[in-house]
């Protein structure tokens, strides 16, 4: 096949190679965000008057065509295509006849690939959403069948005070749902289409911007031209900060497993089933789940970092380089999803060890109880309370007089006591399952919105649009 | 002056230096906004019954001094004093007797840092949105002045179709508004109150949460007290992730600049007031300040690492690798209201030479307009037609055929005729100075909100919150 | 086939998925120097006492039977099977009987991937070091070719001083010959054995670590076995860094040259066949190789950040999160030597137009020189010189008066007047002829050694050690 | 006073303070390496004939003068004057007459800044290898005290075999003295010098450069001109990521120490003239300067970042954005000597829990010893040995039958026994000393011809090179 810009001379192949091989790879994704762009394109065309009724609906057929190919895995991106957009396009020439030449009017690939990628992302933030709600929804259901379980609080990494398995599970559910927030900000922002500024500039023929976009389920026209093209990048690096915003809460859930899960800590437990072993030491049950966890947040980082160290300082208008952003994109969305998942199944099989945390809840945790109650029941103002019980605590210590230890019920107790909002015997658990339910229902009105767009677009072709379909 | 915690031993020098130095530098920023915390947990400790009206009153004074002396440059906070809570308390206890130990009931350094980071946070949105919109608004006037300006637009940095300069500023308008979306997003995450959950793990004292955040002015309580202390780094790198989104967006503008002031392209001329020169070539007229932009963009993509980078797989709970957020924190603020400002210098004294841009804009940017001209007015399809303009152009450069030069009016007309949505005629300058508007208001709107809670706190003091005052 | 540590349970299969996809793919590029690894094993189990002759004899064969598959495309690495450690022991078993069970004595993966790492990175380097060589030859012709060629000089992107393209090329020979020093170091770097750490701790067993190492062509045994796994990710970090530094000067190199081929500069154009074209604009000349390797300087720096986050703050010991450096490892030194190759390329295609070059040496270049000459030759010092100049300039700009043009044989005598060491008119270039020489002559023992040790180990097995071979 | 560029105008007030405000800060630590040039650039210009003997010692007189007043504190850069370059200019002009006028002769500040960069850069180097030798051996010191106290060996976090207090320390000893081969190798990548470069192009001027870099006591001159501005940034980045390699070390000895001194593993404990308090909790022992190492590796991998982004896609010739990597620069260097002398400090006041540590020497790390055994002693292939051992512990885990503790004088046994190079029994502390050794000759070496060339140029004035003096 040949590329749409060639006329008469050869690349050179070690060109050819270094600019297109992994880019036809990553477009083998894009074929139906490709095709359904160009369905919306090919009505807007008809609606001005560029296309006639027949040249439509053959253009109509033949993209229709390729989604069903796609879904065989009969349609191929050779890396001499270049791109989705070329074989698209090449294909169109070969079954729609002389229609197929006519798709390119007023548009340019570099508007094409933008709204592949708009339409790919809203694919992909929906599915990140439904896991993440998933994972949120399973925490808060282990924070409630743990909400009475105490575990020692740390600073520092050291024992510091009472907390409880629960608080800290619902603790992680309400870092996910603020993510939820900054994902719905950044889902806005990638909703916006894209079609009609073609190269960059836009074009001296009288589209309809809005048609196409309203077709395509977008809620409005990115207006300006130019920042069109801008926002390549842009807009990709903000879905990633938000996805690192989540990798950074799985990070610290995968690292308080890890320490917890330790035989020194002994609080939690792997089932043998979600881990794996060793080559060398029989008895090893690793936790490699949650390190890969851990790893890949940093992974998440060097993503975002790549995106955004790719587009800063660009001039305006399209250059080479955004290709290079599309790979990240792609990765960092699999990335989030896979982590998302693996974290669900890991807190849905986590065990507790009751008796472990029972025993860890030692002095050092009540110290500062002891300081508050003297000040509350005294009048000893709490400055002078606090030295009092350091002094207590410092004297028992070095006279080596054994604190008394405490039971659950009294543990329980006095995580009860901590009954302000968001303390362990206040956890706001409904609270958590409405904000989950909110979010769930905003993020289905949208997902239906673009499905049925979509749908109106595609016609009797079944589509396949969001992962979990 | 003791640390809180001092009993009795000295900690070694090298020690203190290593954890104190920089901290209490930068927490002479902190001062108004530790204190705006104290009197609002005062003002609880005091409805929950913990403080007598005296004690109260005494506080409430001895804290309002405090602003007085920072005021006046006289408050100052000694690396041995460790922190602006210590330094606070100790000033407390010396000015206010008794009640002064009794401040720190139901509350800890790590809420309390929280809260001033928050306030802080919250300050410095706004001058950081008032500073994007008057850039924006800056952007528009010079669109509004130049949309008939012609310009040649670029891909691949190679002359690609036709532009102009009004076009170019207002795409720079239009994504700074969308990054003003994204700080709107990143304003209301910070706007919890984080004040009650203490050391991290709540106090087993009936504190009220709600009442400490209404006198702050916050939107909400953030429930969840171990979330609390995890979203510590967390907030403060959404809101950096933001700032690099705008940062992104002046590394653009500040690279066109540059390009287009080289003597090369000519289409801009920087005034010499704001150009630096030479020691040794007496001619030069250096635009330092966009280089020191696109500089400082990257910056800010190493101060979003470095706060991801720190917190990112810390274990729940207080860690003092938290300490080291406050610094980038800062500095990204002030870097971001910093090149906000110049970038708004520079536009009102930039000069657009337009004789070069009409010069500039020759033969090549018109061949895809000949060719959706063929394609439109011929029924040959846009691919042939793209074929046979692109054998046209081939053969006059062959044949050395001059190409013929427009004349301003010529190119305004094609401008004119780009007149879809955010075409260049029709770049949607009204709409953009509606978004102004808007944006402008709901920030005002959000600003009273702050400003009359902290109003109500500090009593007649005169407070200065938001720089602009 | 089974994973090595199974005992009589089913991992689930998203753990499964999770842990293992990704690397198994990316092992099949390491088949070979898992191979050479435990070929110098077995020979030192034979060694210590540990296996038989024959089941030494039985052992070499199995395993130069796989390199014999793995040439002919026949040896697969199953995600089930985990890793190609697991591949390999598990075709031994078969295919030697019991000595494929009592391969894995004495070691662990742990090791086994370290060995695997450094063949790896040594291999690579080498492929990395000949392209680094190759266009330092490249860029050395090309200034040879082109050391009178006047070229203007910039600093701020603004005209300064008079330079020549011979001063440019040669100046990025250089810059890449620093490089290639730290290639060196961080060879030797990378040339230490890790066998014989097993799992991070050793084995209580009296291996031969020096004779392993030995085989191997190792320069020396890394010793402390604990530091031998917390290098895991560390010298592969050194190894980017690197690379990062010559990413850095091909940023360089590319930006340079898609600046002074834009039609405003008109320095150089770049032929056709290394060009791709525009699916709208039929004229376009799209440098996209020079984009992309701009684009890739900063995947490159993304990676670099992905293996230093992942390690750092990892606790001593084996963490799985260790895998996690073998993918940025293989795709960044892939990165280096394509985008090595195509400036290369891009170098030997290059034309330059002289013409346009010595029109761009206008008046500015020269204030500096007039300032030296004055200062040289009168006893006026040279900042008043410098202000006599700038006000003589200053006037005839004011006063519209053209400054002379120079002829390229003026030109060329300026070029020559800066004969002092590196100056345009003392390149250096036989000095850089020689470095390269050198440089080349040191890595071809390097190769020489390593190749050998790896044909003993081999046999008659035809060897496919380095790229280039 | 006024800057060297000025030639009637004014420059704007916001534009000065955005450039030069951070920089004349910076610059405060400049004025000895920039005095240091300064003597041998003029004692250059006199030997060429530029300057009379009397002009040459009133400008040495006048430079030595600065010296003098720098040390007592009374040399001071107003922003005003931008940087120290027009500092020392204005004050020589002041100074030493028409002298004064005639210093900046065939130079720029672009070369000047940049030969302060590379004495500033031997300078800290010279710090940062002291200290990290100082720690090394601190280290092995440590090693040699606890070469025989079992410890857990662990991997994914879980204990795994058996290693030792010693194998620990002396593991991350090796590691620093791998960092010392890189750092040599950057101090040899610095040692250049590049004066003569003037502002990128040379100079009309028969200057000599090497006469120049000899008083300076570089080891070479940088030869091309446009190399020597191209690495300005470059040559700061080996350098930090050389930093990134030694942080990157103590942050896995923080790691460790966090983890080893928890209360749940009580390996280690921290005296409590290193630790700070809780203002809360009364009993708390916070090991608050390893979790600043541990953030502060962070820290130095996002100034590595700062400065390669801002050099990265740069165009070749002085650029103003290099004066951002200055502070980064600057602050890595003093990051680095701060953490090595906090982890000096900590290592030598680490106490260790032999008890604690035998006692945790638990079964799980003899499994594989066990394996061994068994295939050493019978022929039981180790794969089949590794599944006996395996179903055996299982088997005794399932019935609960505990399995016997050694004693510390059985866990030394076994240590002895990993006999091999770099096991628990044959650690080569010796090796470590030698290393340790060679590495300060080397170093002392290069800091005396570095001493002695600044010695003669600032003659009898006493100097203060290396921070340690």
């Amino acid at each position: 096949m040949t590329k749409l810009w060639q006329k008469g001379y050869s690349i050179h192949e070690q060109v050819e190679r270094f600019t297109a091989a992994q880019n036809s790879y990553l477009d083998t994704r894009l074929i139906r965000h490709d095709v359904w762009g160009s369905l919306a394109h090919v009505a807007m065309l008809k609606h001005i008057g560029h296309l006639s009724e027949s040249e439509h609906q053959a253009l109509q057929q033949a993209l229709r065509n390729v989604l069903e190919l796609e879904q065989s895995g009969d349609f191929a991106i050779n890396p001499s295509d270049e791109d989705v957009h070329t074989s698209i396009e090449n294909y169109l020439v070969t079954s729609a006849g002389p229609a197929g030449k006519k798709i390119h009017m007023a548009r340019s690939r570099n508007d094409q690939v933008l709204v592949d990628m708009r339409l790919y992302g809203k694919e992909q933030l929906h599915s990140v959403s439904n896991k993440l709600l998933a994972l949120c929804a399973t925490l808060q259901e282990f924070a409630a069948a743990h909400k009475d379980v105490p575990m020692p609080g740390y600073t520092h990494m050291q024992r510091a005070m009472l907390s409880s398995v629960g608080l800290w599970a619902a603790g992680l559910a309400e870092a996910l749902l603020d993510d939820e927030q900054l994902l719905t900000a950044v889902y806005q922002l990638n909703d916006q289409s894209p079609l009609g500024s073609a190269a960059g500039y836009g074009v001296p023929v009288p589209i309809d911007r809005q048609y196409v976009a309203d077709l395509l389920g977008f809620a409005r026209v990115q207006n300006n031209v130019i920042y069109v093209q801008n926002s390549r990048g842009k807009i990709e690096a903000a879905i990633l900060q938000t996805l690192t915003q989540i990798m950074l809460d799985l990070s610290k859930l995968a690292q308080d497993i890890l320490l917890f899960s330790t035989v020194e800590y002994g609080f939690f437990q792997l089932p043998q089933e979600i881990c794996t072993g060793s080559s060398i030491m029989p008895q090893k049950r690793n936790p490699d789940i949650m390190e890969l966890v851990r790893a890949r947040a940093q992974t998440m980082l060097a993503l975002q970092q790549q995106i955004l160290g790719i587009v800063t300082g660009l001039p305006s208008g399209y250059n080479m380089d955004y290709q290079e952003t599309k790979r990240p994109f792609m990765e960092a969305l699999d990335l989030a999803e896979d982590c998302l998942d693996i974290c669900t199944l890991m807190i849905s099989k986590l065990k507790v060890n009751t008796e472990r945390l029972v025993a860890a809840c030692t002095f050092e945790l009540f110290a500062a109880d002891r300081a508050y109650e003297l000040a509350s029941t005294s009048n000893i103002p709490f400055r002078d309370a606090y030295r009092i019980v350091g002094a207590e605590v410092t004297a028992q210590l070095d006279r080596q007089i054994p604190f008394p230890v405490e039971t659950q019920e009294q543990l329980v107790a006095r995580l009860q006591a901590r009954s302000h909002l968001g303390g362990a015997g206040n956890l706001g658990l409904d609270s958590i399952q409405q904000r989950i339910g909110q979010a769930r229902t905003a993020w289905q009105e949208r997902s239906a919105t673009f499905k049925e767009a979509i749908q109106r677009l595609v016609g009797s072709h079944t589509i396949k649009i969001l992962q979990e379909d």
